[in-house]
C-alpha cells in the first residue's frame, strides 16, 4: 500500500474520532447551557475538524483512485469516446445485434477488418518471411486425446459460482476482485489494516485454490450482484467450448482453445522438411476459442479471437540465436521479476543487457522479445505504453525456463498482449508420451563420441523368485531409476547386501538384495545426441493488440470554427484501414473523371481507397476520413494538379494527376516519409478551407 | 444412358442366351451320339459364341468405366502420384496424424499454407479492393436463434443409416450411390432395362426423400458395408457442429456452416455504413464447419473448411452492373439447364449473349460469373476444365431467381468450387421475421409520388360484438390480407353482404358481414419505395479450388538420364508457395555470401525465397525445388554474376548480382513475363548441368 494511502486512512480515522468527541462535547455544552460565545467557539471547532476530515477524504479518495483524483474518471471518459467512434464507423459491432447479440463476441465491421488484414499481414512479413518460418493452418475442431495430452480437457478451467437462486454463473475470482476494489475506492471508513488486508487478496488473487476462495466470499458476505441471492460454492469449469465429432456422439471434441497444439503434433514432420536440422521455427494464425463465464472488458476478454503463435524449436544446450545481435542495442521498458517484488517500476534496459546479466533467461527470448518490439512500436503503439514484464516464479508453470509478457497500457489498465515464453521441452513431451511416437531431434557427430552410460540390469529369475507375479512392477521400477537413485541403490547394496526400494506401481517397498540387480557405468561409443527441442513460444492475441492499437491512435481536436471536438486515428499508413480518399472539390463531371483516372491508377498500385463525390464541404469529407484513420486525401480542384492533404499535420500540397497514386504510394509503402514529400512539392496555401 | 452402352448389354444378354443354348444343343447331339464332325462343328459354334460374348464384355466394361477402359485407371494413378507429392512435401497433412487423425479434418504444411495465403490475397485484391467490398470479420460460434431464422437448424441435414448392430453410421445416399454404380460397372449381366433404372437412381439421388431412400436400400438389399449387419431406416442427421455458449448450459450455439449469416445479420449498419446507398457488397472469409456423416474425397468433402463469399446487394428492380461491359465478351464453357436436359455438354458461349438471351438471369449475376471467371483462370485452373453450370429447377431453393456453380474437372470429376446465385430477398427478409428488426433499403423519389394504397379498415366495434374474444384474431386476419384477397372479399361482400374468412390463428372459418370491414384504393402521396434488397451471392470454397489447382499444376517429367519421373507443379508466380530459390553452385564461402546478398535483397521487395546451401547436385536441387512448384532459382556461381531458371522450360539466363531481385520481383509481380526476361539479358548455355 502507498505509504500516503496508509496515513491518510489512519489520519482519517482519527479526524472521525475527533469529530465524534467534538460533537459530543458541544451537545453536552448545549445541554449545560454554557454562555453562547463558549458554545459558538466549540461549534466552530467542530466545524473545522469537519472541514479537515472532509479535505483528508478527498485526498484519500485521489490516493486510491490512482494518484490525480480525476484519473479514472478521464480514462472513463477517454474510453467512451474512442469506442463511440469506433462503433459509430464500423471498427467493430457486437456480434449478431439484431439479435440482442451475445457477450463476449465481436464482428470487425470494414474499418476494423482491413486493420486486422494489414496486421497480420505485417505480422507475415515481420516474422514468418523475414525468419524463414514454416506456416501451418490447423483446424480449430480438435478431438479430446490432443487436448488431454496439453492438460487443457484437465486444467484450463476458472472457478465459478452459482447464484443458488436463479442458477445464474459468476466468475468467483471476479467478484471478490470487484467486492475489494469497491470497498477500496468507496468506503474511506475502513482501517488501514483492513485495505492493507483488502490488497492483500487482490496481489494474491490468482493463487487462491477454490476452497479459499469459497472461505473469502463467505467471510466477506459476498452475495449474487443481480439478486443480492447466496451463492454456491466455487467450482471449476472448463473454459473449452464442446462439441462432437461425427455422428456417433462417441467422439468428442474441442474447438481449439489456442493455435500451438497444431504445431506441436507436427513437429516431426515440420523437423523432417527443415531437413532434420534446428533451430527451426513454425508459426500459426488462427482462431481460438475460450467459453468465458462471463465477459466483459469489450474486446479484450471475448470468446473467440485470433491468435498468431509462434514455435521456436531449440537445442536446450544451445539457445543463441544467429541474428542477436541485429536486436541487443534496442532499449525499451522492462520490468523484471526483481523490480516487481521489490515494489519498482518498469524501467528503460538496453536488450543486451538484459541477456548478458541473465535478467532475461537466454538469447533467442531476447531476440523474440526485441522482435515483438520492433513489432509493436511499427503497428504504432506508444513506446511509453508498452512495457515487457517478467512473471513472477508463482506465475510460470513449472516446466518454463522463463516468461516475459508484452503488456500495453490502456484505458483498463496495462493488458497482456504478447505472451514470450521458454517451455522447454515441456510440449513436445506430453504428446510424445500420449501418442507413442517420438518428438525428438537427433544432434549427429562429426565421429563417434565415447560416453559413459548408466546401465541397469535386473536379474529376472533371482527377481521372479522372490515377487512371482509382482516381478514385473519390480523390474519395472528398477529400470525406471535415475542415474542419481540407482548409483546411491549400488553403493547401499555393495555395503549393506540389501535395500527397500519403493515400488509405486505396488504402493509399497520391496526388500532388493545384491543378486538381483546389476548396475554399472559402461562406455559406449554413440554417433548422435538424441534429445527432446526446447520450445520458445511468443503468442500474439491479435484482437488485444488491435484494441490497444485503436486506444493509442485516437486523439480530438477542435474544429476549425471551436465549435466541437473531431476524431481522428493516427494509424500509420501500415495499418491504416484505407490508404487515401479521393474527393472532387466541388461536384462537376471534370473533376470526376480525374477522380475516376486517380482511382484507377490507385486501384492498379495496390492501394486501398475510397472515392467520396458526395457534395458534402471538403471540411466535413475530411474530417470523416479522419475519424477512419485515412492518412491522406487526394482533393481534385482541377484537371491538372490536385492537392494531397496528410491526416495530422493537414498540410497540402500540389502534385501532378499523373503523379499522385504514385506518391500516395511511395510514403505508405514507407519508401519516403511525409516530410520528403512536403520538401519536393509545392504546397497548398490558399484553396479549400479545411475544416 | 450411352446408346452403345444400352445396345451392348441387350447384345450381352443375347449371346449369353445363345452360348446356353448352343451348350445344351452340344449336349444333346453328344447324347444322341451322331458322328464326331457333326459334334466337332457344334463345338466349333460354341466357341465362336463364346469368343464373341468376351469380346462384348469387354467392350462393355470399357463402355461403363468412362470409355476407354483405362480412363479410371489412369485417373487414379495421376491423383496417387499427385497426392503422394502433396502430402510428401507438406502441402497437406492429415490433422492430429500421430494421433492417427480425425477423418476430414486436414492441416495445411508449410507450402499449402502459403499457397492458401496467397489465393486469398488475391481473392481480397480481386474481389474487395478492385470492387470497394465491404469485408466484415464475425464469430465461428454462433448463436442458435441466427440458424433458426436461416433454415440450417430445421434443414442442413443428411440422411443416415446406422449399422444395427454395432451402430457404426453411414450416408445414406453414399450407399446407395456405391451400390448403383458397382452393379453398373462390375456386374455386366444385369439387362438394359436394370441398367437404366439404376441409372435412373444415382441421376435422382439428391431428390429422394427418406422413405424413398429407406425402399430403395431394402429392395436393393443393400447392407453395412463393413459388416453386412442390416441397416436402420435413414433418418436426418443435423451437420452443424453444435455446442454451448457459456456456463449456464442454456444458450445452444452453433459452429457456422457458413460465413454468410454473419453479413445478413449485420445488414442495416453496412447499408448505413455504404451512405444508405444501394447496390454494395460486402465479403468476409473464415472458417465454415460441417459434422460432414463419413468424409471422403480427400480435400474436397471436409468437416472444416476456408469460406469467402461476397453478399451483393441489389435493388430488385434494377440489376444492372455498371462495371458488365468490361466482362460481357469474355467466352468460355457454359453448361446452361436446357443443354444439361437434353443432354448435349457444356459449350463455348460469350457471357454478353448469355445474359442477352435471357441464359443468364440478369447483369449483376452475369458480372459475377465473369469475374469468377477471371479469378480462377489467373490462379492457374485450366480453362478447358473449367465450366459454369447452372442449376436445374429441383436443384434450387424455391426463393432463388438463378444460380451458376463454377464447376473443376478434376480426378474425381465434376467439382463444385464456388457457387454464383442470386438468391432474391429471402435472407433478409428471414432475419427481418425473426429479429423483428427491419432489414430494407429505401430509394427517395426525386419528387413525390402518388401510388394507389390498399387500405383494410376492420370496424372494430361490429368485430367484438360479433366475435367477443376472438377479436384480435380476426382484425389480424383481415389486416393481412394480401391486394387478391382483399379484393376479392370486398367484391364478394359488396355482391353477397357475408362471407366465410379463414382466420389461421382459430384454425377455422368465420363469417364476415359487410359492416365489419371497409376495403378501399387510395391515393397517397410517398416520398420513397421501401423494400428489401435482394442478394446476389458468389461463394467460395477455397480448400476446393485450392486441391483442383494443385491438380491442374501437377505434372511429370523425365529426368536427363531418363532413369526416373520428377514431379513438378507449374503454379503460377501469383499462387507459387515460395517465389524464388538461391543456391550456392557449390559449397564455398565466397558464394554463400553472395547468397545472403540477394536473399537480403528479396527480403527487401516482398519476395519469400528459401537459400539452399546444402552440398547436393544443382540438379538434385532444382528438382527438389520444381517439386514445390518454385517458379526461379537463382545459382550464384560466381561473385558478378549469377544466372535464373525457369521452372517450367528450364532456359537460363546471366544476369548481374544486384539486378537479380529486381529481375525476379518484376517477373513474379507480372510487370514483365520471362519471355521479355529471356529477350533482354544473355543466356546461360553451358554450365551446371540442370537435372
Amino acid at each position: 500500500m502507498a505509504a500516503s494511502e496508509e496515513s491518510l486512512r489512519k489520519a482519517l480515522a482519527e479526524k472521525l474520532s475527533a469529530v465524534e468527541a467534538q460533537g459530543n462535547a458541544v451537545r453536552a455544552l448545549k445541554a449545560a447551557k454554557v454562555s453562547k460565545p463558549e458554545i459558538d467557539a466549540a461549534i466552530e471547532a467542530l466545524n473545522n475538524l469537519k472541514l479537515e476530515k472532509s479535505s483528508i477524504e478527498k485526498q484519500l479518495q485521489a490516493a486510491v483512485s490512482g494518484g490525480d483524483g480525476d484519473g479514472a474518471l478521464s480514462r472513463e471518459a477517454f474510453r467512451q469516446a474512442a469506442v463511440n467512434t469506433l462503433e459509430r464507423r464500423l471498427f467493430y459491432i457486437p456480434s449478431f445485434k439484431i439479435y440482442r447479440g451475445v457477450a463476449g463476441l465481436y464482428d470487425y465491421g470494414p474499418p476494423g477488418c482491413a486493420v486486422k488484414s494489414n496486421v497480420l499481414a505485417f505480422w507475415r512479413q515481420h516474422f514468418v518471411l523475414e525468419e524463414n518460418m514454416l506456416e501451418v493452418d490447423c483446424p480449430c475442431v480438435t478431438p479430446e486425446v490432443v487436448l488431454k495430452a496439453s492438460g487443457h480437457v484437465d486444467k484450463f478451467t476458472d472457478l465459478m459460482v452459482k447464484d443458488e437462486k436463479t442458477g445464474t454463473c459468476y466468475r468467483a475470482d471476479h467478484l471478490l476482485k470487484d467486492f475489494c476494489n469497491e470497498k477500496l475506492q468507496k468506503d474511506l471508513t475502513i482501517s488501514a489494516e483492513k485495505a492493507a488486508e483488502l490488497k492483500h487478496v487482490l496481489a494474491t488473487l490468482d493463487d487462491l485454490s477454490a476452497e479459499d476462495l469459497g472461505a473469502k466470499i463467505k467471510e466477506y458476505g459476498i452475495t449474487a450482484p443481480d439478486t443480492k441471492n447466496p451463492l454456491s460454492d466455487p467450482y471449476p469449469f472448463n473454459l473449452m467450448f464442446q462439441t462432437s465429432i461425427g455422428p456417433s456422439g462417441l467422439s468428442p471434441g474441442y474447438m481449439r482453445p489456442e493455435t500451438a497444439q497444431g504445431i506441436f503434433v507436427n513437429f516431426k514432420d515440420l523437423y523432417y522438411y527443415n531437413g532434420n536440422k534446428l533451430p527451426f521455427a513454425a508459426a500459426q494464425i488462427g482462431q481460438a476459442f475460450r467459453n468465458e463465464i462471463s465477459p466483459r472488458q469489450g474486446l479484450l476478454r471475448v470468446r473467440e479471437f485470433t491468435l498468431a503463435e509462434i514455435e521456436h524449436f531449440v537445442d536446450p544446450e544451445d539457445k543463441s540465436h544467429p541474428k542477436y545481435s541485429e536486436v541487443a542495442d534496442l532499449e525499451f521498458l522492462m520490468f523484471p521479476r526483481e523490480e516487481q517484488m521489490s515494489g519498482q517500476s518498469a524501467k528503460k534496459i538496453r536488450l543486451g543487457d538484459a541477456v548478458s546479466k541473465g535478467i532475461v533467461n537466454n538469447e533467442t527470448l531476447g531476440y523474440f522479445i526485441g522482435r515483438v518490439y520492433l513489432f509493436l512500436a511499427r503497428l504504432g503503439i506508444d513506446k511509453d505504453r508498452l512495457r515487457f514484464r517478467q512473471h513472477l516464479a508463482n506465475e510460470m508453470a513449472h516446466y518454463a525456463a522463463d516468461c516475459w509478457d508484452a503488456e500495453i497500457e490502456c484505458s483498463y489498465g496495462w493488458i497482456e498482449c504478447v505472451g514470450i515464453a521458454d517451455r522447454s521441452a515441456y510440449d513436445l513431451r506430453a504428446h510424445s508420451e500420449k501418442s507413442g511416437v517420438p518428438l525428438v531431434a537427433a544432434e549427429k557427430f562429426s565421429e563417434p563420441r565415447e560416453v559413459e552410460k548408466l546401465v541397469i540390469a535386473p536379474v529376472k529369475k533371482e527377481l521372479g523368485l522372490a515377487f512371482k507375479g509382482n516381478q514385473k512392477n519390480v523390474v519395472e521400477a528398477l529400470e525406471a531409476m535415475n542415474e542419481k537413485e540407482a548409483l546411491e541403490m549400488k553403493a547401499a547394496l555393495e555395503s549393506k547386501g540389501e535395500v527397500e526400494f519403493y515400488v509405486c506401481t505396488l504402493g509399497k517397498n520391496v526388500p532388493i538384495k545384491k543378486n538381483m540387480v546389476s548396475i554399472s557405468k559402461e562406455k559406449k561409443k554413440e554417433h548422435q545426441r538424441v534429445f527432446t527441442p526446447s520450445v520458445i513460444e511468443p503468442s500474439f492475441g491479435i484482437g488485444r493488440i488491435i484494441y490497444c492499437l485503436f486506444e493509442h491512435s485516437f486523439y480530438t481536436r477542435p474544429s476549425k470554427a471551436g465549435d466541437e471536438q473531431l476524431n481522428v486515428f493516427r494509424f500509420p499508413p501500415l495499418v491504416a484501414p484505407i490508404k487515401c480518399t479521393v474527393f472532387p472539390l466541388v461536384q462537376n463531371q471534370q473533376y470526376e473523371d480525374v477522380a475516376k483516372v486517380i482511382s484507377k491508377s490507385l486501384t492498379a498500385a495496390g492501394i486501398s481507397h475510397k472515392i467520396d463525390i458526395t457534395g458534402t464541404s471538403i471540411g466535413k469529407r475530411y474530417a470523416r476520413t479522419d475519424e477512419l484513420g485515412v492518412p491522406f486525401a487526394i482533393t481534385v480542384d482541377s484537371t491538372t494538379d490536385v492537392t494531397i492533404r496528410e491526416r495530422d499535420c493537414k498540410l497540402q500540397v500540389r502534385v501532378g494527376v499523373e503523379e499522385a497514386a504514385s506518391v500516395v504510394k511511395s510514403v505508405t509503402d514507407g519508401h519516403r516519409t511525409w516530410e520528403d514529400v512536403w520538401e519536393k512539392f509545392p504546397h497548398h496555401t490558399s484553396g479549400p478551407a479545411d475544416d
